[in-house]
């Protein structure tokens, strides 16, 4: 008889499973179940379809060319078969079966497997506050929410709506409601800034500059205490710990809890953040049992830690492997950088590898770079800004991690995805100086961003950079004394000359050496430009010549006008 | 007495080594000799200063914060001496000075050194053909070149051109005609198609039809012999192995040749492709000269052999390592993988590693995967199709290379480029399966196009994938007496139908099992859809039913609509 594998959840790991698996081994009978009559869809379009740049939910469920992923799609084109609206109750590892309850009749069946797979996913949280059963308090996890949030939106009624918690789900539904619906949308977050796991406070200061810039707000170190209604249940306002902010909707996106209920009770084993625990063939401590994707713990290549992270490409990457291992292959799925993009409005955010908080938290003495350039050569028309962090240890000088932003959200990634490509061999900053991109003036400088970040963080590990950050900058000056010496065009240190005096001295940049007696020795010097290259160059000369206490403010201008506007208002 | 380290070249290595010194060093004295007056310019920029992208020449020579990088410049911001229209005409190592001749002044001086480093760059060559001297017979190697063709251009009179050699330069230079002044442009290419070390023949093919459909016409396989001018030595022609090209202007772009000639004269070690010979560290045979640039030779990190790579990316990094060992510390220049891009109208094609005639020509026993598939999620209203080739060995799995192009450069490059960074690890199919990428829908799919690249490799490299390649198609069909199977809609497979009778069936995807008893048996059966996924479907499950001799089209019509047009015109 064929062997018979059983596969619970029918989202993305499930179903690339069993396509897979049965075009590497065609004679295994495979049976996929799924409580929901919705599966197989693309749930990070969500946030697409409700600001409507998918105008027809049933794209998300559908392939390149064009077919529904249905039951019928499956067992024609697939050769599977797909039991919807069927619960799995129970697993019993000794008789090799699983109960489900048929959701329409009410009914238990039992289905023996020889092999079973565990495609369970993630619920996301819902807090336990007062109203959150309230009408039109939603959270995101699935195309039910999803036509329910746009149901609502389309019907009217919603001129106000509070996401809670700023993850990258909840900062695409806010720009979602703010960009096509014209919904006042504030973002509330707990922790210090949006993207919290994702990017350090310099990258979010110019991410939530970004959100206002575009109509929404954020207030973050925000705790959300109770969800108010009125007497019909919908929602009236959400309170916070920074008051009542009055709206229609709220949207919880707080992150979410693994489905490893089932797991548990059959005695699998579950690791400390509550996935299911699997090995590097991503095998359960059942060996019959695999699981993969949203429901599991990884292992993070870098921290060695083990994390849940819920993303449609590594659970499509995972079934691939799943499939392999159960068609008799031997491969395994070695861990994870973290890679991780959104877009927001006009900029596009990617990030790979440990934030510096992460770094420290897992015992990392780190240190970064924080390096501001044009995305492609600077005399090419259509080239930006582009913002580049790098991490690296201080002692062993691996690096550890990479965020980036800019406009063109391809050229982002692409700096993120060829640095996050190398991370796992434990490289060092060197690595990055010499790492090898492709150069056309059209898509890079000849001296590509990546590279100079790998030097700038080389030259502040040797010391011979001695960066003062611009948070610190917008959080001392002018308070502290210091000096800042402005290096750029008189035009452009006019605002911060008028406004701070003698605090705020204006030599530019090649009349330095002629004016350098000009530079005070007493006092910190904060060497500013627009994106902190001739700070740099500036810092050295005045190095050379014998003044210690002058720092160059990383990024200068350029990240100074989102995170202390009002600092130098050169625009 | 201070170290003196003098530099002969000023356009991208040079200036580097000598800025980078001085902020690592600034007690060194460093002077840079140059023969030209117009010095540390973007080369790379000269097609989009003669297409109109960029307005002024002098931008070319700016830096980011637009200043222009001139002697004065380098004195008062970076702090060293250049000295311009000054050639150097020989080096004594054992007196360690060089001898330089003022090209004003006719006189020779004599300027010692500690550590002399050479930065001469490369001459591009003109082949040895009667006319070639005749006036609007252009190279493209330096701003003067630039500027003469661009006033060329503006005063009128070049209705056609004629660019001989169809690399980077050539193909750059030929968009520029055609693009902004309306010039007739025609690229001959003596090898067997365009970008003939970049890509193989298939992106090639693709490349030439976008070239082609934006007026620019290819003559490949075809050799200049000779340059054809009237009485006043203009030229009005050129004479080809396929005929004589009328026109009024001829670039030639059929690659460089370093100069190495001084090097060679003092003695030193010098490769077999004409370049000078380095060591990791980038000293040449002698430890008191260092080389870097275009003028040596790399050493290719995956074939191993040396080559010649001019390219501004290149120069800027060794630059830096080359200025680095200088000021006391021991950095190493591992070697070149060969990434490479360039914009094409309204494509973007980037590569690295080794082609399959490459790979095939230093012993390896290459394969390929040719992956068509959308940039970004299918849904999302920008995405657009891709093409990506993945080539490794067929023993070692070793992944040797990678070509990509589609209409988003950026997007492009990012999977070039995160797959180029691991290729020195010697990473297998599996690796590339699981390299981890970025994923948003905005920005790629959840199984992104690197990804289903190395599956598609390793399920070839297995046998579960059995390609017919369309080129192969184009060439044989519908002489070969095989089969068509169009498992699209009728209405895409209407033209094939009609066209071939009974060597073009249609049958559906879906409809695939229940018709399986008309596919032949007694012939190849060449599985056909629009980009190769559902080809690859129904071949496992033909196989999987007892078919043998059924083959997946590798891009399908994707593919062919470029290199084959007339095969299959359903649109």
């Amino acid at each position: 008889m064929n062997r018979h594998v059983v596969i619970i959840g029918a989202v993305a790991l499930g179903p690339k499973v069993a396509s897979r698996l049965k075009r590497c081994a065609p004679d295994t009978k495979v049976t996929l179940l799924d409580r929901d009559r919705l599966i197989s869809y693309g749930g990070c379009g969500i946030p697409y379809y409700v600001g409507g740049d998918v105008q027809d939910i049933s794209e998300l469920r559908k392939t390149m060319y064009h077919m529904e992923r249905n039951e019928q799609f499956f067992k024609n084109v697939k050769h599977f078969d797909v039991l919807t609206g069927k619960e799995v109750t129970a697993i019993d590892r000794a008789a090799k079966n699983v109960t489900y309850r048929d959701l329409d009749t009410g009914m238990e069946k039992n289905l023996s497997y020889d092999v079973l797979v565990l495609a369970t996913g993630t619920t996301p949280v819902l807090p336990p506050l007062p109203g959150t059963d309230l009408t039109n308090v939603y959270t995101v996890s699935n195309l039910h929410d999803a036509r329910a949030i746009k149901e609502q939106l389309t019907s009217g009624g919603i001129e106000s709506a509070v996401i809670v918690g700023a993850g990258a789900i909840g900062l695409e539904m806010a720009e979602a409601f703010a960009d096509l619906w014209g919904v006042e949308a504030t973002v509330v977050e707990m922790m210090d800034h949006v993207l919290p796991t994702a990017v350090g406070p310099d990258m979010a200061g110019i991410i939530q500059k970004q959100l206002k810039d575009n109509g929404v707000s954020v207030l973050a170190k925000t705790k959300v205490m109770e969800v108010l209604g009125d007497a019909q249940s919908r929602v009236t306002a959400v309170k916070t710990s920074a008051g009542e902010i009055p709206c229609q909707a709220v949207i919880f996106s707080v992150g979410v809890r693994p489905n490893s209920g089932l797991a548990a009770d059959a005695g699998l084993s579950i690791g400390g953040h509550g996935g299911i625990t699997v090995n590097a063939r991503l095998q359960t401590s059942d060996p019959n049992i695999y699981a993969g994707g949203d429901c599991i713990e990884q292992r993070h290549l870098i921290s060695g830690e083990s994390l849940v992270l819920p993303l449609g490409s590594l659970a499509n990457r995972q079934g691939r492997v799943i499939a392999n291992n159960i068609a008799g292959r031997n491969e395994q799925f070695k861990g994870v950088i973290g890679n991780f993009c959104v877009k927001l409005f006009d900029i596009g955010v990617a990030r790979a590898g440990l934030t510096v908080q992460q770094a420290r938290n897992v015992g990392f003495d780190p240190e970064y770079a924080l390096v501001v350039q044009p995305d492609r050569a600077h005399f090419y028309p259509t080239s930006a800004i582009m913002y580049l962090k790098l991490i690296a240890d201080k002692k062993t000088r691996q690096v550890l991690g990479i965020e980036a932003l800019g406009p063109n959200g391809d050229a982002v990634k692409a700096r993120v995805d060829a640095v996050a490509a190398v991370l796992p061999y434990k490289v060092d900053c060197q690595d990055i100086s010499n790492l090898e991109v492709c150069y056309s003036p059209p898509y890079s400088s000849a001296m590509d961003i990546v590279n100079v970040a790998g030097n700038v963080l080389q030259d502040i590990l040797d010391g011979l950079n001695q960066p003062v950050f611009p948070q610190e900058l917008a959080d001392t000056f002018p308070g502290s004394g210091a000096v800042v010496l402005d290096v750029r065009h008189p035009d452009q240190a006019r605002f911060g000359v008028e406004k701070y005096k003698e605090q705020w001295l204006n030599i530019p940049l090649e009349e330095v050496p002629d004016r350098i007696s000009e530079v005070p020795r007493d006092k910190p010097v904060y060497i500013y430009c627009n994106t902190g290259t001739r700070s740099y160059e500036v810092q050295r000369y005045l190095n050379s010549k014998g003044w210690d206490r002058v720092f160059g403010v990383q990024g200068s201008y350029a990240v100074l006008k989102h995170l202390a506007p009002d600092l130098d208002e050169r625009e």
